[in-house]
């Protein structure tokens, strides 16, 4: 019921953080698209630990091994499928977290559901590990939404509450898009940037940890794809969104704002310019009635504080079942939220190449 | 693709503004369950219009009328079918529409899906009267949530600027879900339901329109329900809620707030009482990694201005393919936040059974 | 779970026996296709009992309600939505099945199933009287396959031992498709035609049923349509085929006779005419590895004798728990052979058009 | 679209025959069943190549590696994954069928499908070699189904026209069940295997092949299981059967011949003994209305001869347009049927599983 996605293009997670693999199954892509595997291998590098100093020094070697779907460097219209290996995963650093449940993390409840079978090392299926796979499923489609001209990107909006406002969902182009995409920590308006790193770092010294805003594009989609109602662009790109650990909002174009303009202003006008139907301002973020118009489809993701951090915090221990205090040892990423721009990214092109090829 | 969702419990919805009827298929109903219809009638009346002076004064006499899947007064098992006949639909005032863009309104990208040969009348498939068949359908599901003690309410948590503070994810209790089901303006703290209702007529003396948020708390869920990852108790959610014309941001507890606190206040601390764990605040929302944790469940809904205003809008003409100017005329709700809230919770009680029932 | 069954375009199939109406809703067609609903209605009455000796004759007035989904004539590409009003529903003669089990009926399992709440009055939403919505909606599905050259037809194949020999599945046509569905007894060889019609009769006579087997062809459908393995053009052919009540077998080309070949004689060699590829046998029915080869896809389906006859019959009373002796009274169909023939091939249209849109 | 299936229980099975790897994906087991992977294996052994004389004296080492899914022995809830590494794939004698197209393979259809991209190699996604991971996935749900004291086991009904006639669908018991899976060929009627045998070794000295048929039944499934209408046990069975390549027939109980019985002799009719619901006979194959009856649920499939003979063939070469001439060289199993025997208990313990976790 729940590691498979997807109407036309679905693809299928699996694994655990400390298992053998994990890994994702891509079902429908079309066939006779030419996959650069060394331009996806990139594209999570983007998300990949330990490449700067707001993440964790952990080094991980994701590596993917392609096992279906490729032939002579194409897609062949058979499922394709990727695996990491998982190595050197020590799980002695773990063994606590079996009966102490870690605020905000699944523990708690995945102990319930799965009556305590789950696998909780590390997280199990519920290790932010498995965004990895994410990552490559997106990489594949944004080659193949590439051939369509149809570019992803995506800028960190806010942490805490510092906040970049430089973004235009109007006239959003491309080049802004592959800049970013070069940036391991992108950001429009680069001193603004560099705020933001300072509040990483100062809650990183106090043993705590920051959250943000992660907005994101979806350009040169023509108008008229997507769905009215149940299968509406928003329902899809949410939908997928809030499969990511860690979101708790999912909002487009101005999103929560809207609710602050007269309808006046909220409105987006239309005008015609060059024979193309446009609209003035792009509050309603590309998507009317579940359909696009052809502006940029915008969309902006709210990723929680890092749970893991270095402070007690309470808990109860489901062995004895009594309250107690959890100390969280190890490094962990004091903010999450520029490892999940390829995330959000990647998972974004995803849901759009299956919208789109729905026709 | 687009007018049935669910997994088990499925809704299938049906109908045009100006067609013959409007309807909904619920399958997957478990059997035995006793429907009392007066009472879902009741709940439909919520939304219907002309209830008060922030409401068109347009009447509409949504009786629906049952056509199968109960039987001596409960449900069958077999698909439970609900029709509302379209009486009186005039559709003389639409004419203009279908050349002229409505801002903000499907029109421009319906008509570009289906090459022109939607129903435009009244917007059509995209109007917001077939929100009353989620309402009936989530009234159903709402008697059968009722039978295991489960409850779904909401309130208006914002309109344009003015906003309710007093609600209380933690504690919020049937005796308040079921006194705000009372109101026709359901807001927590009585003095800023005045000032919400202020803006509401000033937008409408200026011929415009606002919009607001809506929060819903479904309470007296087990912990343990939902999935990880694609059928996370979020996803599914928010896959029902952006599909509600009008919604776009959906957040759960604290929402994109959550990102503007550190970890450490961010963080849902455990305690046990009398036996059950608690959480001490709800930023969460009651759900982590995609399972609920037992606390209540609550989210939020961005609802945007009513595009339709009487103040004239830039559009272009589809037929000349020129620049024009939009003056849309007869009487339009200023707001439909306070109609929406039984759309929400009733949208909000299908998932919520079709997730419980998922086991 | 049950009651809505596609992949592009669904049909959801909602009602009872002597509920308040049957229907159906058709989500996914394609927008701007023209529906003769006369040509529809013709297709309804070749189901329809009453219109020789060999059917029921009760006569039903099986006249559908378009409520949504055709503007000005034309699909709009929202969900087609049709009912059929239940009139004249005498629900007396059903009182003692509630306790007495039917043999070769649903009724005992959906009684297990349902825990009795299902509504049993003339076999609910078991009935056949459903597959009046199959033909509607397959009906529909025909109109726009029809634009692609695409036609479905069926002849009797067999009833009870007696065999129509005739069919040829390399060469059928559209004409011989367009001359069987003149007929209410559509076979190839009059002469067997009056052998079955006889054997029909005389089952009647000793208050027996005889069942039959349907042979259907699919024409003009390109090669390469369909998928591999789970969504074979078989699979979902015979998922749709085995929802028809009284269907107990389902097979392609030569199906079960193919076992009595050698490898020799079972391979369909290929040959190119004109520039087409073709095999000069079609013992594969027009599916090879689940996909089209551009043959006419062929298949037939075993229709079990009528369960309702006049004879006496071993059942229980599950009131009692006892050993019973079960009369049933009233008319009924000696055979629904030729009534299924329609239902068959409208069931099969609905399948092929939406496995063809899935391009 | 095609390798994904399963609505409570999903299967998704990918790979190519000369890819790295083929693979399976079980989502939706629940946590905290025992799964012994040596019986797993066993059961794997039972399709393997190369175990007697009438079989492909290739040998492939199918050991199953578990990615995923499993923690300390027992199933998660996770998705359980598997993948066979594919070794020693001498892709040479493959190269002339990319352009000749072979006789009641996939070849043609497959090529017109994906214009050429897919991997024709053995076969690619089309193999037979993918039906280990149908074993593999049945294997796992069969140690399920076990604790639930369900069984599936089928025996060789025909082969050619020989037939083993000793099946009873009423009386059909575990240890029966257990017998036949001892064997490499199994067979009810011992005298009847051997003229089985012999018709497969004739075939084989004229260069030719054979195929057959396999009845299989599912015993001690409660009555009530299932659903009426799309979701019939008899639907979701019949797709996954002709999911597996060869299958060209599937019926249910009696099947076609039960076309030939009058209705007083189809119909099964019940009587009740130590308080359970019987019947005389097992005409239906234990469903009714798409539900199970509490009888053994029986079916049959049609396995047509293996397409890959030595005799010359009528083909057409793509290339160059042109009729031509096809003679396939290396060793094949003049006989798959023996081998599908696993495969088709599998893929049915899969639907099983499915349909009975639905609830």
């Amino acid at each position: 019921m729940s590691s498979i996605l997807g109407t036309k293009v679905k693809i299928s997670v699996f694994g655990e953080s400390h298992g053998e693999a994990i890994g994702v199954v891509i079902d429908g892509l079309p066939a006779g698209h030419t996959i650069d595997f060394d331009w996806v291998y990139e594209e999570m590098k983007r998300r990949s630990p330990g490449r700067n100093k707001f993440s964790t020094t952990r080094v991980e070697k994701d590596v993917p091994r392609v096992l279906s779907g490729i032939f002579e460097g194409k897609t062949t219209g058979a499922p394709l499928t990727a695996i990491i290996e998982n190595t050197n995963t020590n799980s002695k650093d773990y063994s606590e977290l079996k009966s102490k449940m870690r605020p905000s993390h699944a523990d708690y409840p995945a102990m319930v559901k799965y009556k305590g079978f789950n696998d909780y090392r590390g997280g199990g299926h519920f290790s932010g590990r498995l965004t990895a796979m994410f990552v490559f499923a997106g990489a594949v489609c944004k080659e193949i939404l590439k051939e369509k001209n149809i570019f992803v990107g995506a800028h960190i909006r806010a942490i805490g509450k510092v906040i970049d406002e430089k973004f235009d969902g109007v006239n959003i182009s491309r080049e802004v898009i592959e800049e970013l995409r070069q940036e391991s920590f992108p950001v429009l308006d680069k001193a603004v940037a560099e705020k933001m790193q300072q509040e990483i770092l100062s809650a990183r010294e106090e043993g705590d940890s920051v959250g943000g805003i992660i907005e994101t594009a979806i350009i040169n989609l023509p108008a008229g794809v997507g769905n009215p109602m149940f299968y509406s662009v928003e329902s899809v790109l949410a939908h997928m969104m809030f499969s990511i650990p860690a979101v708790k909002g999912v909002e487009f174009g101005e999103g929560f704002g809207i609710t602050e303009l007269r309808g006046s202003k909220a409105n987006d006008g239309y005008y015609i310019e060059d024979g193309k139907i446009k609209t003035y301002s792009n509050n309603n973020g590309g998507v009317l009635g579940g359909i696009t118009t052809g502006m940029p489809v915008v969309f902006s993701v709210a990723i929680k504080p890092t749970p893991s951090i270095a402070l007690k915090q309470n808990t109860v221990n489901v062995n004895n079942e009594e309250n107690d205090v959890l100390e969280i040892k190890g490094r962990h990423d004091p903010c999450i939220v520029h490892r999940a721009v390829p995330v959000v990214e990647c998972a974004a092109a995803v849901a759009i190449l299956d919208i789109l090829l729905q026709g």
